[in-house]
């Protein structure tokens, strides 16, 4: 069963699209998880034991935790070692955007995919294929390419007209074309514009869809969920992070917005 | 004094552009340095003790330490550690090759610069600006943007031609119009075609360039050298990595990739 598989298999189990992203700023988390010796971790579970019900993928981001240094990094590992534990079989994706020339790539999957133990990984797609051959040779894991963020200055780059298409838009159709051959690929695509997510879908084909920069906003879902799902009404992966870890009822914050998603699904 | 103009004090005082890639894979690393407790980083102070005279930056790349996890991050914290008590002057760049939208890009700022304490940082140019501010706004640290990588692949996308021109230089030129207010910009053009070293560097104006991809290839540096080298013929920040580091004598090899850059500095 590779990364995408076991997503699907969650989403029929709990009836849910939700991604909870598990950005646990150190600065933002509340003080009486920050007095433990391992506060990201201890607050990352208590996360986890609220949402799990509802959640079918846990992205923490890696910068949150890379920020306080090698602690950080060993919180998140046991952050990934209590999911196994658990038996939850809910999706772990590392949003790292990583990119690198092939040799360094194989070092970045082998802490991510080997050390980490995550079932997928979100990747910068500028440097091209055979950069990022090294992920995609991972068959049971999830590769996630980048190719329109949910930023402003998003457009600087990605809308450049080639052939009188937006850069993004040539990024989505190759990689669902070309770069998909052990049928691992996913396509980042922010979910400011639903217009773009419709896009990415008549270019994806079945290639299912990370849609960050949902949440706060719950207003937008029915366009994005229109725009996206697939002909199985799936394809989705629809993240809220800060909006639903931070909020002051997680577990009621995760049951909403699968509710809501499900609403226009 | 800013990172640019540190590398330029140490350029003039050793009399090199040398930059020795610190990509120090576990695999690779000679016996006698496994066996101790702190194997990368026993070897990297072996290695910049062998090669400090002649060297004016170092440049870990951050994959070969965090494929072990916790312990490849502390190792490579220690290395910096080792550099600061050395007052070796000598700039430091973490390749890392980040990028993420603004929130997120403060936390990897937050991580490189203020725990690890690098001097600047290679940086992904994909998602624009604004979501890189957090780095620029570091006006003492250095802000690398990849705008030309070395591998085959490479062509992919960043050859795609916007109104007639490749997008490679769109970024190139974008970032040393438009990003460089604090004056704190390197442009990253991989040394595989010299001639694109010399469109970077006549669309750069002063802007040192990072060039990455030297090494084993002696032949290619007269060409780098005389297309990318600035007015004061200086301008370069020209990388070795694992050719010089595991070679049998990285003292000489050192010595020998500086003296060969000066024949055509």
């Amino acid at each position: 069963m590779n990364a995408i598989e076991k997503y699907n298999a969650r989403v029929d189990k709990v009836n849910s699209l939700v991604c909870v992203g598990l950005d646990s700023a150190f600065e933002k988390i509340p003080e009486k998880f920050t007095q433990t010796e391992f506060p990201q971790f201890e607050f990352n579970r208590w996360v986890i034991e609220q949402t799990n019900e509802y959640t079918s993928a846990y992205k923490p981001n890696t910068a949150f935790y890379e920020s306080r240094g090698d602690r950080g990094i060993r919180e998140l590992k046991m952050t990934m070692d209590y999911l196994q534990e658990m038996h939850l079989d809910i999706l772990t994706i590392c949003d790292a955007k990583r990119a690198d020339i092939g040799n360094t790539s194989a070092q970045y999957a082998k802490s991510i995919f080997d050390w980490f133990g995550f079932d997928a990984v979100t990747l910068n797609p500028y440097l091209g294929k055979d950069a990022l051959q090294p992920f995609l040779d991972y068959k049971d894991k999830g590769c996630m390419i980048v190719c329109r963020t949910s930023n402003l200055g998003a457009r600087e780059f990605q809308d450049l007209l080639v052939e009188e298409r937006p850069l993004w838009q040539i990024v989505a159709e190759t990689v669902a074309k070309e770069w998909n051959s052990n049928g691992n690929c996913v396509l980042v695509v922010g979910a400011t514009y639903p217009e773009d997510i419709k896009i990415a879908r008549s270019l994806a084909g079945d290639i299912p869809l990370l849609i960050p920069g949902v949440g706060a906003q719950l207003g937008d879902l029915k366009a994005v969920m229109q725009a996206g799902v697939d002909s199985q009404r799936r394809g989705l992966i629809v993240n809220a992070g800060r909006s639903l870890i931070f909020s002051e009822n997680p577990e009621e914050a995760a049951r909403t917005l699968r509710d809501e998603i499900n609403r226009w699904r």
